[in-house]
């Protein structure tokens, strides 16, 4: 695909993605090092690029959720810390061990089958822990670590020791306090259990900007942090017309004109990410003015309300914007009924990713 | 990526959507050609494998909305006629012409930079036309058509004429009867302008079910129809643990146990489109049993209850069904908040997409 091609372009600046990194970094200071979290293709923004510009200004820690997540990166950053979110389970341990992929367990099945394959190899592997403090979502629980601490798994050295904080966007939240007492008490007993120490990891992104440095730990596992300010979406005008008083829009005929009004068709869907939750209700940036979307948005197209924008304005627009610019992101995504994370990670294949970086766009 | 490293699992009957359109086939009668429409990478199932099995089966007219996407489809339908529902514009010309696809123009912009490209090459292109009816959406609107039957437009041959039903999926809606008239007047005048016919199309899925066949024309376009009933979701379960009464679940603590538990993490997420929106509220099976979505859907794990459920069955257990057993799509995506369109277009890339063809699996 190349960009005459496209209906709708996203484009990211790598360079503002490794300027959020850094200046993190600068904020949770020498103690601790900013990871960089990379699942789900780097939130829609495309893993390989956002990697590639990661690890040449100086990031070495990744996270994705998939072993298939960890080769892309790893294509591109040879000698970095990779991590697997989702830990591993039979079938994928070659994939892990010919990349160089450290799964993050988070159950005991998983450990077992881990300690089996390192036996199988007569090796010892590289391992890291999920242990449960409140998410009750991933990660060993305080009974599984009761079991893991009796018998410490053989042929494996956990180098590194993580967990989740679940409300860490709200900082006066008391879980968050919790959490972190809970993940210091399973730390001293892993430790003691282990006979060794690791490194920890406590904060994302959110848990990351909490005032109080004691969640940071050694190493901080931003995603949302790094991307929200760096996208901008845009979408072809596709046509432009006049229509009637007394017209439908859309499917379902659910928005009638009650004037004469010009509208313009954007070359953008819910199959690419622009939410049918958006119908009759979203707002895009068409010739700098902010117009709402009319009826129904379609799989592949959406209408808008173009009335007062002069013929020689419109027919010199060749895009709308989406979000990224006059509208936010999280913004857009309050709109729609959801948040920043699902509306990047939903943007569809067909949106052309365009990259800017320090040589320009690329 | 293969099937032992991926989390979730879309299993496609392409068996069923050749036997879909075969029906819809016999329905529509002789009169009637029943094409494809392959967008959006088939509505999310893959459209180099749905558009081959398609052929195979002896479809030979297909839609995409973009060239790009009609490249997909032309590799493996070598002799099919093929329509970009987007039309064309500038800088997506050669494509087409490359690969034989013809633009369906939605504007006279549109039909004008065509014109100039087929005099540029002092050749005869072949076109088509969308003319509006009632959707506000894409189509010449009947000012347009004016001005198209006052000038027709010189070096193009055109060869089919659509148009879409707004209200189709209900069979009483008056608007269906007006858009079968304005097209029918459209068609006259454009019949008399060019001086010659053409083919006709105007039903959709809904539109192709419609109880008068006055609507089926020349050509059907079913989408959806083809694929509701032909594909099924399934999950890895990641995980299963204990979690105690008190304990919250997930992202901003939504939900809290009001006793003991067994919950099972399942290795999906927003990020594959499982919809956030299902946070609290969504169902999936396991084990054979509807269990419910606790506390928040995350970008790649979904925490169920699994109470009740025996350990040595719970260990056995791959995989929970997410939709397309007992959980019919249009159930889900309804829990959603949508239609069963937009679920599966928005399906993630993660997803491994795995083909029952009739050679069995691929």
């Amino acid at each position: 695909m190349t960009p005459e091609q496209a209906g709708a372009f996203l484009t990211i600046d790598l360079k503002a993605i490794a300027e959020n990194r850094r200046s993190l970094q600068a904020h949770l200071g020498n103690a601790t090092e900013c990871a960089a979290v990379l699942k789900a293709d780097a939130y829609g923004l495309g893993a390989a690029a956002v990697a590639k510009e990661l690890y040449r200004t100086g990031c070495r820690t990744f996270f994705t959720a998939y072993a298939f997540e960890g080769t892309v990166v790893r294509s591109v950053a040879p000698d970095a810390k990779i991590y697997l979110l989702h830990g591993e389970w039979e079938g994928a341990e070659t994939l892990c061990l010919e990349n160089g992929l450290i799964p993050v367990f988070g159950s005991l099945r998983q450990i077992e089958n881990w300690e089996a394959y390192a036996k199988k190899l007569g090796k010892t592997l590289p391992a890291a822990l999920h242990v449960d403090t409140g998410m009750s979502r991933f990660g060993l629980t305080p009974e599984n670590v009761d079991a893991f601490c009796a018998r410490p798994p053989e042929g494996l050295k956990f180098e590194l020791v993580i967990s989740h904080l679940a409300c860490a966007d709200d900082k006066s939240s008391p879980k968050n306090e919790a959490q972190l007492a809970a993940f210091d008490a399973a730390c001293a007993r892993l430790k003691e259990a282990l006979g060794y120490d690791f490194r920890r990891s406590l904060a994302a992104s959110d848990g990351s900007r909490l005032p109080d440095s004691r969640f940071y730990k050694d190493i901080a596992r931003p995603g949302i942090a790094l991307y929200d300010n760096a996208v901008r979406l845009d979408a072809r005008v596709l046509a432009v017309f006049n229509a009637k008083a007394g017209q439908t829009v859309g499917y379902g005929a659910t928005f009638e004109l009650n004037e004469d009004k010009r509208l313009a068709v954007l070359s953008i869907g819910y199959a690419d990410g622009f939410p049918r939750s958006l119908s009759n209700k979203g707002m895009v940036v068409l010739c700098g003015r902010k117009v709402p979307v009319l009826g129904r948005v379609s799989m592949d197209l959406t209408v808008v309300d173009a009335t007062g924008i002069p013929w020689e304005e419109l027919r010199a627009a060749q895009t709308a914007e989406i979000f990224g610019g006059k509208i936010p992101l999280k913004e857009f995504a309050a709109l729609a009924g959801t948040i920043d994370y699902e509306i990047l990670t939903n943007l569809g294949k067909r949106i052309y990713r365009r990259y800017i970086s320090e040589g320009g766009e690329g």
